[in-house]
């Protein structure tokens, strides 16, 4: 079986040229499939529309998209990454005027420890790599991701499931791979994805659900003192309680546990 | 004759597992080549070391790296980018603990326009995109250019030559692919680099010159108007006028030609 296709081919390799390599000049979307589908297909395709729209990237026809997925995928519980870049071409950071897009889907295996973070909540810190502020590419899943890693880094050397990131200005944005939710005096709150960080599809399905109301406002490190719950939310490891930040701690509690289960009925059965 | 190495072997592409390519985990160098030398050779390769330094990225021995970049330059006047990245694996964004860093060498033609615009100088705009600020990568030749793809888009679609960049607070940063230089009552003032935008080879070539004075200073759109020179350096193109920016008309001046005299006596006889 392959695991990698380019403009719908098998092929071994990429092209040297192509701007997503060279500059970055791509969108990505990290989709979890099973059983031969993907719950979340319909607010991926949304966030890459739109993400595209901003770029001046050209999205693929949705149904060949999906069909090229659902090949890489099979039957199985997997991760599939479907890549957009700029293609090939321009003049260095000026993109071709009218740019042939291309599509890259790659698979990679379902991670094993979702199901335990999901269970017995995760530990974090705040990260010591603060997000720049006022990005002009805020909210998109691009391919300038060199901020992450650097936290993933940190996250990794000094020993936590996970890192909060503050902005550039200390203001929390999310964590690494994930969407913030804090509960503070009953209410559920996110912060914002404007200037910095990744308008995340897990979050955004939560926000559709009737029964479920996040606000935006604008969170700090102060702000864990009084939170009651704390989570972090992304479309492949649902929805993971957070009991540990820095040296606050913090239950796991009954909004999580009931959006966990919304989850499950909705995206998992 | 190719145009690609990878760790020093011929190609035809990239693997898809690179993090150059995943997430722009990745350093370049955009290298002036001609008559099989680069003169900036030791000014690039100062700042790939730096930067990987920073980023955790392990350098290849320098001698190595040179004569990969010398055997596809040949004799030619061409630019040869040479990338380094994390390499393949960790987990996503999570770097493995010892990365085997991959180098990429690649080869360009010799840009058309470069003696134009030395000689007639260039006419810019300042761009609607504006960097993020605070950035933890900044001044580094990170792999994540997409503020840059914007800008040149932006900068395209508007006919300039080049773009003058402001970060989100309004301060003046660079241009899309060069540093940007003011001669401001008889004094040659250059932005910091160290909260947004790239630390260039050209300007540190200069700066490192004894004849050569340019200080470091806080810079607004403003200060255009009370500027006598105004001038854009890359390592590549060398020392440019700028004539205009946006509303703003400037003569090219003393300062201009006498440095690019000093440019083309070192680095190009």
């Amino acid at each position: 079986m392959t695991d990698l296709l380019v403009d719908g081919r098998v092929e071994s390799g990429l092209p040297a040229d192509d701007r997503g390599f060279l500059y970055g000049d791509s969108l990505f979307e990290t989709i979890a499939f099973h059983d031969g589908r993907a719950p979340l297909w319909r607010w991926h395709w949304r966030r890459l529309s739109a993400d595209s729209d901003r770029l001046g990237l050209i999205v693929p026809a949705e149904s060949l998209a999906l069909e090229e997925c659902l090949s890489l995928a099979g039957a199985q519980r997997c991760i599939i990454r479907l890549t957009l870049t700029r293609g090939s071409g321009g003049r260095v950071y000026t993109p071709p005027a009218d740019p042939l897009c291309r599509r890259i889907v790659q698979r990679r295996d379902w991670p094993a420890d979702i199901e335990r973070f999901r269970h017995d909540g995760m530990r974090l810190i705040t990260s010591s790599i603060r997000l720049a502020s006022g990005s002009p590419i805020a909210g998109m899943k691009h391919g300038n991701r060199l901020e992450q890693v650097l936290a993933a880094r940190d996250c990794a050397h000094r020993q936590a499931d996970e890192a909060l990131l503050e902005d550039a200005q200390g203001r929390l944005i999310e964590a690494i791979a994930s969407n913030l939710v804090m509960v503070i005096d009953g209410q559920a709150l996110t912060p914002s994805t404007g200037s910095a960080g990744v308008s995340g599809v897990g979050l955004a399905w939560l926000r559709d659900q009737e029964a479920v109301n996040v606000a935006t406002a604008e969170l700090h490190r102060r702000d864990l003192a009084r939170a009651d719950e704390v989570m972090v939310i992304n479309s492949v490891a649902g929805i993971r309680p957070v009991t540990a930040v820095d040296k606050h701690r913090f239950a796991i509690g009954a909004t999580c546990r009931a959006w966990q289960r919304l989850w499950s009925e909705c995206l998992e059965t």
